[in-house]
Order: C-alpha cells, then structure tokens, then sequence
C-alpha cells in the first residue's frame, strides 16, 4: 500500500473500488510488489502463432501449468492468457497470481488483409476463473477497427461493472498503413490515445520506432520540435499521449532476441518512463533458469527508473 | 431562472422533465449564465486526429483534468469528450460543470469512402459519470448515414427516457456530396433539419458558407430570392431550418486560427441568431492565458447579440 | 358513429378493438368526420426533400405548429409527420386530432440506387406521443425491398398489439423499375396489394398513369379488357386490388402544382372510388387562406362521391 | 378545446402528450365536453358484490351491453369496468366512448379483515381493448395497503409510458380504521394525498362526513378551524388535499338512493368544486329512462357550478 | 358452420380469430357437432382424487388412450386432462378431438383449511401437444383466492395471445363459505360471473341448490323476486349472471351416481338454457357400453332443449 500504488489508483478516479482492487491486487504481486511497475506474462502466441512456433524452443511451454509456475517463480505481477489455458491452470493456482483472460485472439492459418481477432472469451469466464482483469486487441488502422471498438466498449462496459481491470492490447495494423507505419511513434502514440479514450485501465503498445507515418502528423513533430530519437525520448511520448501518464502504459517484447538486445530495449523504455513490460516470447522461450534471471534482470531496470 | 431560458425549456414540450433539468443545468452554468446562449468546449480531437495534432501546440492539453479546468475558468457552459477524457476527471470536477459524453467518434488512421465513427460509450456511461447529455455524431451524405441515423435513434430514445439531453453533431461527408459541398449553406440547413427530425435538442452544425451544393436546392434559393451572401443572413436560415429557431443550434469553431478570424466569424454567427459556439482546437490549443481571453471575447459577442 | 364507419371498420375484423378505436377516431375527426372519407396532412419533405425545397415558398411551415394549425383549423382527419415535427407540438395540441409518426424517412442528401428509409422512431414513441397511428414506407422494386418489408412486419405486429393503426406508404422505385414504372397502373395495383398483404390497415399509393410496366402484366390488362384510360377507372382498379376494397386506399397528392389541376386528378381519384388524398405539398407551401380553401375544396369532392 | 381543458392539463406538466390526448379524450366526450366537469359510468360491482346484488333490480344489467350503452346514451365522460365486461363490448363500441380498464378487483365472497383487491388484468389488455385509462383501487387502512401501493406503482409506470391515464379508487378500508372512520373527512383527505402522492392523474373518493377518525388530526382541525360542517366544505377540503385542486377529484355515488337525496349529496359536492361524479349502482339499477334523467339532472349540477 | 355457432362465436368480439377457431372446433365436434351444445369429457380426478378411488371402479381408465377413445366414440366435443394424461396419447388422437390442459390440479393427500390447484403446466405445454384451449380452477371463497385470479390472469393473457380458448372451473371453496354454501344459488352465480369478469371463454360451474349463503344477497332475491324453486329456474339464473347469455357456460356432472338421477339433473339443467354438460366420474366409472349410452342420452337431452 505505498504511496506510488495509492498514486496510481487516484487517477482511475471514475471506476469502482472493485476494479481498483484488482488493479492494486495486480502492483501488489510479485517481485516489483509496491513500486508501481509491472512485468507481466503473457502467453496467447500458441493461438496467434501455432504451437511448434511458440512452444518447440522449449516444450516445457506445451504444458499450460509451466507458465502459471514461470510467472510466479519470476515474480510476475500477471499472467495473461487466452481462455484454455487459463481453464487448464485457475483451480491448481487459484488466487497465487492475478490473471488477465485474453478474450479476443487471431490465429495466422488465415491473413485476410484487414485483420480482426475473434472474440473467444467473455467476461463471465474471467469471472468464474478468479480472473483480475480482462485482456482485449484492437487494431487500429484496419477496416474493421469500428468493430473491435465497439466490441471493446461492450465487453468493457461490462467488465467495469463487474470489478475487472481492462488491460487494451493496441497494435496498429490494416488497410490504412503501411507495415514501417506500424511502430511508428506517431502512430505508436495515436494508438495509445485511442485505447484510453475507449476507457482502458492498463494499455499495451509496441515499443514506437522513430519512423513517422502521417503527413499531417509529421508536420506538428517538425513544427513543434517534438524530440523523437531516442527510445527514452519516444517512449516518454507516448505516456504522455496516454493522458499525460494518467494511464499505466506497458511496453511488448516483441519477436525472441539475444538478452543483452532484450535489456538494451527495456533500459530505453524504463528511462522513458513505462510502467513496464509485458514480455512473452523472450520470457517462456529461454530456459527455465535462463529466463528467471532475464525476467528478473527486467524487474531490477524497470525498478531503479525513477 | 430567466424568461428567455423558460422560453428555450417550453420549446422542448414533449420531453421528460429531466431532459429540461439537464439543458437547465447548461444554460445556468458559466459565463453565459442565464442568457440562453452557449459556449461549449468539446476535446474529442484526441481521438479524431491523433495526440500530436491535437496537443502538441500546448501541451498541457495531453492532461484530461486540463481541459476540466479550462472549461472551468472560461465559464463554458458544458464540456464535451469521449469515454476515456470524461472518466479521468469526472471523479474530481464531479458536478462542477455539466458533461457531455461523446457517443461515437472516428479516428483517422483509416480514411473509407463513407466514413461511420464507432460506437464507443453507451447512455449507462453518461449515466454512471453524471453526464447532462449525450453527443452523437452523424455524416449525411455517407452510405452509411442511415446506420448513424437508426443507432442514434436507439441511443437516443434511451438517453430521452433517464432524462438526459441529446446533442447532435450532423457533419455532411461522404459520397453523396462534393468536399465543398460539405459546408454549403443547402446542405447545412438540410443537415440541421435531418437533426431536428432525429430529435436532437441541441444541434451543432458547421458555419455554412454561400455555395449551394444540390440542384434541385439552388432552384428555389433563387426563385425565392433567399439571401445567403452574410454569414449572418447565412446562420439565420440555419435556424429557421431547424424548426424556425424552436432548437438550440450552435455552431462549431473550425480549424484553428487567428483570434481576429475566429471573433469576426462568431460575430456574423452571433448577428445571424446562433446559440453559440462550440469550440475545441481554437480554445485548447492556446495557451491559457490567450484561451481564456478568446472565449470571454466570443462570449460577450453571443451575450451582446439580440 | 354512421353506418359507413362501422362497416369500414368491420372490415378489420383480425384487429384487437384499440386499432378500431384508432382508425374510428381519424374517421370521426375533422370536417369529413363520419363519411369514411380521409384528407390527411402529411409533412416529411422537410426530411426527404430539405428544408429550402420544402418550407422557403411559404416559411410559415419551418415552424412545427404551424402544421399541426394547417390541419386543425382544414378539418384534417389526421397529420402525419416523424419524430422531431411531431415532438415539436405533441404536448400542446394533445388530443385535438390524431397523429401518425412517420417510422422511416429518406433524405436526399445522397441517393443510392437501391433506397431504402432509415428507421427513425419507434412504436413507443408513438405511444409517450399519443398518436394513433404508426407510418411505414416500403419502396417495391428496390433491392432493399425485403428489409423494408420486415422492418415493417416487425413494427406492425408490436404497434398492432398496442392498439397503433398502421399506415403504409408504398412507393415503388429502385432497380426492379424504369422510373416510368414507379407509377405505372400495374406496379401501382401491385403495390397496393403487398401493402395490404403485409396487413397495412390504410394504403398510401401515388395516382396512377395508364403506364403498363410489366409484359407479363400486361398481356393480362390486354386480354381481360381491364380499363385504365382514365383516372377513375385506374383508380378503380387500385381499390380492387386492395382486397376489393376492404382496405383504406388514400392517394398522394404528388408535387405542388395550381390549384385547378389539383381538383381535376382528386375529382378522378373520387370518381374511382378513392378513400381520400393525402396532401402535403400542395397544402403547406400555399398561403395559409389558399390552403384552407384548396384542403376544403378537396374535402368536398371526396364527400359528393359515392 | 376549452381553457378550461387546456387549464387542468397543464397540470399534468410531467406526464407525456400521450396521457394528455387521454385525459382530453374524456373531458372532450359526452354531455360535459369542454367543462373539464366529469360524469363516469363504472360496472364493477357484479365482482365486487355479486351479480344477483348488482343487476337484479334492473336485469338489463346482466348483460354487458347495456353499460356501454347506457354510458353513451347519457353523455357520461368514460365507462369504467374489469377485462370480462370490456372484452364483452370493446369491438362494437370501439372508440366511440373512453375505457377505464379496472385493473384490481375484490370479491365478497370472503371477506378477510385486511383486504386486497385481485390484479385482474394489464397494461397490454387495456391497450389492446383501445383504453383511455386503468383503474386501480387501493385501500389505506388496511394492513397490505403497501402491497397495493406497490402494484400500483408499477402498473402506474408501465401504463404512462403508454400514454394511458390513472384513475385511482382511494377507498380506506382494513384494520387501522373504524367502520365509521372509513369516510371521516380526515381520512378520505389524507386517502386522496396518498392516490396524489402515489401519482394519480385522476382520484376517487366517497363522499366525505363530518366525522374525524384520528385524534392527531382532530387537534389541527380544532385548533385551525377547519370548516367541515357542510359537504361543500368537505369537499372543498378534499380538493384542498388533493395537490391544492391541480389533481382531478372525482367523488362515488355510493349506495343506490332516492333520485333526491342523490341530486342534493352532488348539489354539495359541486359546491365544494368536485370535478364530478362517478356513479354506478344509481345509475345502471334505474330503469334506462330514469337514469338517463338522473345522469342527466347529475350534468347539469356540476355544469352549473363554478 | 350454423348460425346458431356463428352467434355464440359474435360475443367473443375482443378476441383474436385464433381462439374463434378453437372454440369453432369444439363446437364443430361429436354429436353435438353445429348445435352450439357441449358434452365434454374431464379425467383430472386422478391427480384430484388418487388412482383407486378413480379408476378402480372400471379399471380401463387407468389406461390414458382409454379416455381418449372414449370421448370420442362417445362424441364429446372436447377431452379435458392435466399434462400427463395429455402427454400419453396426444401424438396417437392428434387432431381427432379438441384437448383441454388442464393447467392447475390439486391432490387430495393434504387439505389445508384454504386450498389453492398446483399450476402443472403451461400454454407453452398446450401448445406443443395441439390443444384448444386451456383450463383452470379457481376457489371464490377461499383465503388465496386472489392469488389463483392473479395466475389466472397472467396464464390466460398469454392463451388468448397465442389463439387458445379459457376454460375456467369456478368451485366456490374455503375459509368465507360454509360447506352447504359452496353450491348455493347465489354463490353459484356469483362464482360465474367472476370468471367472466376475469375474461373465462367457457365457465365451468357446479348445479346450484335452492340455498342462500350469504345474507345481503338473499334480501335481493326476497326483494326481487328471483325465482330458484327448480334447477332450470337456478340454471336460468347462472347463465344471466354470465353476461346474460353472452358467455358459454357448462355444468359438472358432479359425483357418480345412477344413470336416472344424472339425467333428470341434466334434464333441468338443459331446460335451463345450460350450453351443456362436462362429465367425468359419471362417464368413465361406467363400463364402456354403458357410458356411451348415457352420454348419448345426455346429448339428446341438450340437442332436444330450445
């Protein structure tokens, strides 16, 4: 109960203490326990990627109970997964570490060119398994972002009235970009205030590149001399345009890399300012000793930012 | 409790005294207080085209309790924004100042031939933050206008029964019209009048300049020499086609410019009978200081009007 | 309570006594009251057509009471109108005669070439309204013609239990048809009857021409001798397809136009048997007294036919 | 479309327009039209006190007919009566008479201490039979007025939201009060607050006597001098009670009487402003020609009062 | 399709022609088929009385197709039974004869001082096993009387919106009467009125005796002179207080006993003006042969009276 959490907590100032105790019950887990950073768990790629992609590096991953035992033993704040794996660990872990059920996941058998995840949870499920929040994907930039918008608000609406925390995956991707606009820091930011206005607790964005998309946008960066070079500096921009930080904002760890490219990213997002990571493939890929020393290395730069 | 808000009140006769209750409430707040005259802030810029765009010029409006604030101190009679803006404050300016729940919004990371905002709050959300009403967006024009027209007419009757206003912002776009068409004075009062049918209480509508867009229209302009060469004379048949002045129109601010434009066209506005103004990218993308000068500048222009 | 009322009513022998109540209270209203005879005020132009086109020839009609004035002091049996005109008057002309609101409308800000209204209002509004009757279009040879037809199904099985008459516009137009066709004798007829078959207790058709549009069509019209040459034999004809006039067919007045034309095609429709007109433009866009005089010269010719 | 009409709806300023085209109905029917004075015919004492008590002494009564009949003949403002007699005439009358569909009924053929009337029909059945009312009786005094209070809470929500009218029976009855104390001036004031507390738009009373059942109350009437030596004074007093005379009061006929005691007891109540009369067993028990003349007689005695 | 059919069908005027059709059906069935008579079969006395005492007498019965056969070698217009016996041959007789669900039976294992019928099916049950119509007990005169109109009320609003005809047993019974009283005159009377009033298509009611129960209605009969000397004097007398006529009423048959005695009980009965007879224990006691002979007796006697 420090006073960085009790910080936190104010600014969600229009929810129900119910979701606010999910979210405290969330900065109050693991090794970061108290500081208001979070390293989270997440595991959805044996739905968006198959399994020999995701789990054959380390099959200990087929096992559903690896990854509750993995985020606990690392001292996770959260594991997030998609409702089966979820169903195949909840009893045995009942209530040891706050989870996020995912409830909309794509699969890659099919790529249609404006991409929408399918809906594969609901928040009664999040409910029944002890869940401390739901997880959903949007993607701006495609031709169904109306859809998943809407769908968000339904899903969300309900969630709130329930006690459970809204943690918005915002992953640009569609129609209207290209695929280096993707990460691009205006779009990366656009993202970000888009998953906010629509009411999220907790936004999830890729780390921004120093790419800029939009020309309308990219006049306001010249104009207003936004710094953008480095990671720290772009990462700070986005937390601002997520409410000027009044929203917990937590970066991916995108595609398995080496360690040290691991930490040299996460060292760039911490002086930024990001209230952490959400690590998946880097974390379950490794070993399991190797990737308890790389999550804790994480939760160590991810503590010393101020 | 002055005559001329009676007088406004008594137009709305088929509506719950609820519904009265809320467009009380706005025009008994702020500055215009008592005059039946509006100037509303509405931030939903965020959403529509990207944080950079809308808040790097002043970055203070990255901050949602900002524009609280500044809404505030101008003495803006509401202050309007979508789901994420308004939770992030309502807690702390809780009946402060009347709030208005932007329904559905666009963002522009995708640009479709007919463009439909997303649904992305619900008259529960208005409810639970404390909301006087309710503001929707409709593009006549688009192929898909009429799914707008059916989902505001949901919305709508359910916002009508809980007692809160209805505002509608009915922006022309789409293939039925050309981009100049967008602001033609034809267009505009028919965009009005579709509103008022609908059964908006407040509409909001662009100033409308003096080309004639359809045909059929420009026809009876001329046979019936009705004058649109003023702004005034312009805003004066925006109002008589919003059921002969019995619903408040008020007019929206535009693109950002100078203070001197933005006074000269509230002026012709005010001189043609407009409500009043509402007023985001000119306000918030100011420093304070000069924010504040120019809103009580464009509120003593609608008081002093007749 | 005349004979000829009560056997029009008898023919709605299906109907729950409060549609009875209904359709008896628009034939006992006005100066036709008790002949079973109809001259209905219908303003929606303001929403198909736009304002200028609708209410700049005689600007007394942007004002919502004037019309419920029109059609009070004409001795209409009824005024048909949607949502927002309706709202606009309903509380202070409560109960002085009966109402009909308009469920769908088009605007003509954009026309695809398969049309269909959007639904802008519901039975329940027409009941917080007090009206007594619900109003439909269907547009006949559209591609949308299904929907339509369903929608109405939907609204006329719920306003039905209510006790709501329904009225049904049936305007054929859309791909199915030349633009010839849409008054053709044979699609008129058949229009009729879809109307009555989707269980339309009062029809609103356009005059018939001595068009034939369909071969198929008229290779019957040919071989059986059926006479279309004049007015009232076509109008004849309508009725006839109307459940050999077991239902209420009113007609449209069409565009505005002199007064002396007016009275030829109502004298034909009267001639054939013709329940009543239906007239909006050719009413509100005269002076006040030239209305009257038109809508009572109309409401004789209905009376002296047999 | 009296004033006086437009006057007593005007009270009614919370209600929708469609109760108020209700309320109009009946006072725009009948011998009264336009003198927003009341005569109601209600039959529900064949349930209430059997059929043999009821309809023997005049057998025409047996048959459900003759009630609508009768009503008509005399010019009465509405027929009120449970579904089965409504059933049994709705169609042949339709429209021609406003309804009041009672919607609670008590039988005598037990007789409990604490009485509560049966709900015997529904919104839906008095919108279905074309209704302009329900009715619903409630009995302060006995130990399930709360029950009653409830279920007319609710039915009185549903039905105006319909756009149907109240009428509430106020008959204190039961435990807390004396056989005597049933009509105490004291009682059936506070018996007419609770109906116009509880929201009804029309209220029944009996006739009040000089009588003050309860002490608490004897001491205000002492000590501020209350006149209730006359009818006229009681009644005044009761209209008084009944929202300051913005409710409609309306007062029972009673047990069947001489056709003079009759005609004084109204000669009070119309002193005392009573908006009229609702009177069944003096009515319906007389042969058809008498009644007709005391209805008549009845009319007279409340038009000519001020 | 006789007149006399179509005159009884003309007083059900507020019913939709689902249930005319139900009611044609049984009156177009049997013997008594185009008479408007009824002889109808009931065997509910399992479930009322228990097995043995029911069926042991003619051990057939046990068998449910018996009852079936029965009624229809017997020519009954109707067969009417709870679910159970209804379940066990519906499929076989599918059409062959018009069902009754019974749709609330009491056993006999517990008499609690205030009985009340369990309800032990649904309209939803009568729909899927093809029925005509539902039945329903209530008990004027008992304690829970209100409650068995209320469900009542509820099951028959929903019967005639699916187009099923109401067949009420009105058995006065319970706390307010005395054993002797139950089949008095005046509370026979009273009890069929009150199912009338409730809506009942068909009212079931016992052969009144000569006796008076309750001492306000026996000073009209004094006073009126009503004549209840004989059973076609008290019959006369039911049917009037069953909307003198307008309402179908049929007389139980009541305990077994010899043939003689039931049918000079029908015979007064039918000089009466009963519509007819529903006989149970009378019928399937009897072996088969002779309980053919006494219905048909029982069928002359009604054809034979005017």
């Amino acid at each position: 109960m420090t006073k960085r959490v009790d910080e936190i907590l104010s600014w969600y100032e229009s929810d129900h203490p119910g979701v606010l105790k999910n979210l405290r019950w969330m900065m109050d887990t693991g090794a970061l326990a108290g500081t208001g950073k979070f390293v989270i768990l997440p595991v959805d790629q044996g739905f968006e990627h198959g399994p020999a992609r995701t789990f054959a590096k380390n099959p200990s991953g087929y096992d559903p109970h690896y990854h509750f035992e993995l985020a606990l033993k690392a001292g996770c704040n959260a594991y997030a997964a998609p409702l089966g794996f979820l169903e195949a660990g909840a009893r045995t872990y009942a209530g040891q570490i706050p989870l996020i059920l995912k409830l909309n996941n794509s699969d890659s058998l099919y790529s249609p060119k404006n991409p929408k995840p399918a809906v594969t949870g609901s928040v009664q499920d999040a409910l029944r398994l002890g869940c401390a929040a739901i997880g959903f994907t949007i993607y701006p930039g495609s031709d169904l972002r109306d859809d998943m918008y809407q769908e968000l608000r339904e899903i969300s609406e309900e969630a709130k009235a329930c006690g459970l925390a809204v943690v918005v995956w915002s992953y640009p991707r569609g129609e209207g970009l290209s695929k280096k606009g993707e990460t691009a820091i205006d779009v990366c930011c656009y993202a970000a205030q888009i998953a906010a206005q629509l009411g999220a607790h907790i936004i999830k964005v890729k780390p921004p590149t120093d790419f800029i998309e939009q020309d309308a946008a990219r006049k306001v960066y010249e104009s207003e001399g936004i710094p953008i070079s480095t990671l720290a500096e772009r990462t700070k921009h986005v937390i601002q345009s997520s409410f000027n930080g009044r929203r917990i904002v937590i970066f991916s760890g995108g595609e398995a890399k080496g360690a040290d490219a691991v930490k040299e990213e996460i060292q760039g997002l911490a002086d930024g300012g990001a209230f952490g990571s959400i690590m998946g493939r880097n974390a379950f890929q490794r070993p399991l000793p190797e990737a308890l020393e790389l999550l804790k290395s994480i939760q160590e730069i991810h503590r010393a930012a101020k």
